[in-house]
């Protein structure tokens, strides 16, 4: 097989460099994939500077995949050769625990994301195990889908798995990357929506995103006002937030979820958990059947990530202006 | 109607003393119970010292009720006088609410504990509202039952609500009023039980009420050993704990409930969380078609509080022993 060319980074918060490597044979199980698109995810940036103690270097980040498939190993019963298919965060998992059976690899222990210890998507090409190749719906266009891959199910999947439907009043917390994707697909399950954020320049955004309401986070008294008024809150901001203000704001049997992650531990009362029959929820991303479900509903919806394009050698200036927070929304690489 | 007496607490941390009031005429929707049971719960030891901030005084403490029904207000259609029935936290609800009309009456803003600006159960007689007054099937004992109306629906609705069945691993951290009783339900659900305790002594007894497993907490690495061990974690004690450990021995999709209340914020790390897909919850006690379907499976499953009589006018005593966690496991007032 022929050499994959990309971009990778050689330390933590190195600059990306020009970086080649050898994939081999093409396993049974592997789909090999001629990147179009691939998206620069924050947690790309967590891994180019090792936030996490986890990166593995060197190595060619990038896990928000959009690209035609170029090959597919022998076992591979549902991928054709030119089908465009997405890959989000991950790459492989184990395949025989309970979770890769269920259909819910993203929580198997031994989940292999696409870009620790393995090379991503700032590439030309890539390989990964099928399961986590999603064929994308035709009308969908690549630029737009690919941010989906990973910031879009990451919040995809808690609106759907806390049983959000039309009667629920929900939340989006930090109108950001993974916030305006949050209030399209909250509007699409039907529910009234709220948008929460500290900057008011984002409001007229917001409301043509899908938001109803829309609550300066800044504004004295903007949280009392709201109190027991949620069925279910999604922060998707990674700072300190005011916990006890939104578990308040939640009505009785409500939930806050977390996909960002603050600095901070969350500390809440017992007694407003307790009292009102409420919960603190984590999320991580989702399934692949949860992320092919989620490219369905983005088609039908006309959902889409709103994006900066960059060329791929462009990738260190596209990761500077993600690290800066200075991308509207989300920023995505195309060969 | 003729008076009702009972003990009364005058002011806060006060002892019990001889009190009667006149309850009026009977209204419509309520019934009037003699008295034979009453439990001594510890949100009435904090209700007597007025730790919450909501105690009106004089009051008569009491709510874990059990007797039989004297007379029936003329809209009563389904509670007939000489039958035996149960009352526990709440006494009364606005019954118009969206919760109160789904039957989720404790959820109800304006639900009217059983003892807080009303008289509960340390008394000869009480009137609630029918809705508030579940049958107790005939082959459960007054005193064990009694404390299922409060100690023991705080239980079993969480293991209920949560989803427990006979796969599910399930922890009952705290082996006290509440866990004796936890213990009995999860093991009514046919899960498979690990009793967490800080008192190895309570290990043979928490294997006769229904644990497969004893966790001595005080034991170096005892929680360590149990990583990703558990669907369901039930919080019963009012102490501060390992929070982030028990959410750690958590599996994937588990759930943390607390149904104590700890003293201080319970500080949770967002990662732990996030990657597993997991949650903190809280729960109240619960809903009355809930503890009339808990009644039905303690009388199926032989679930019952284990219990300390005491004569009512030996109600001080019974409280300070309560006060002292002296009791094994709750203490039970008889007329």
């Amino acid at each position: 097989m022929s050499e994959i060319h990309g971009l990778a980074v050689h330390a933590a918060g190195a600059h990306l460099l020009p970086y080649k490597y050898e994939p081999g044979e093409l396993k049974a199980d592997e789909v090999e994939v001629k990147i179009s698109h691939c998206g620069v995810c924050h947690s790309d940036v967590h891994l180019i500077d090792n936030d996490w103690g986890i990166s593995r270097y060197p190595f060619i980040p990038g896990h928000e995949i959009v690209g035609a498939v170029t090959a597919v190993g022998s076992s591979v019963a549902n991928i054709s050769v030119g089908q465009r298919v997405g890959i989000g965060w991950q790459a492989d998992s184990c395949g025989v625990c309970e979770w890769c059976r269920k259909g819910e690899e993203h929580l198997c222990a031994k989940a292999q994301p696409t870009c620790v210890g393995r090379n991503g998507g700032y590439a030309d090409a890539i390989r990964v195990n099928w399961r986590f190749a999603i064929p994308v719906p035709e009308n969908l266009e690549s630029e737009n889908v690919a941010p989906l891959l990973c910031g879009g199910i990451t919040v995809y999947a808690p609106i759907r798995n806390h049983g959000v439907r039309p009667a629920s009043r929900v939340g989006i917390i930090g109108i950001g990357g993974l916030g305006h994707i949050g209030l399209q697909f909250a509007k699409a399950f039907g529910a009234e929506v709220t948008a929460f954020s500290t900057s008011k320049s984002k409001e007229s955004e917001a409301r043509a995103l899908g938001a109803h309401h829309f609550v300066n986070t800044r504004e004295t008294g903007s949280m009392k006002k709201l109190e027991g008024s949620f069925d279910f809150l999604l922060s998707t901001v990674n700072a300190d937030q005011d916990w006890g203000g939104y578990i308040n704001a939640l009505r009785p049997k409500g939930s806050l979820c977390i996909v960002g992650v603050p600095p901070s531990p969350i500390a809440l009362q017992a007694f407003p958990l307790v009292g009102g029959q409420k919960s603190l929820a984590g999320s991580p991303t989702g399934s692949p059947t949860d992320i092919a479900e989620m490219l369905d509903i983005a088609a039908r919806h006309n959902v889409k990530a709103v994006t900066e394009r960059f060329a791929m050698d462009k990738a260190n200036e596209a990761v500077a202006k993600v690290k800066k927070n200075q991308v509207r929304y989300r920023a995505v690489l195309a060969n």
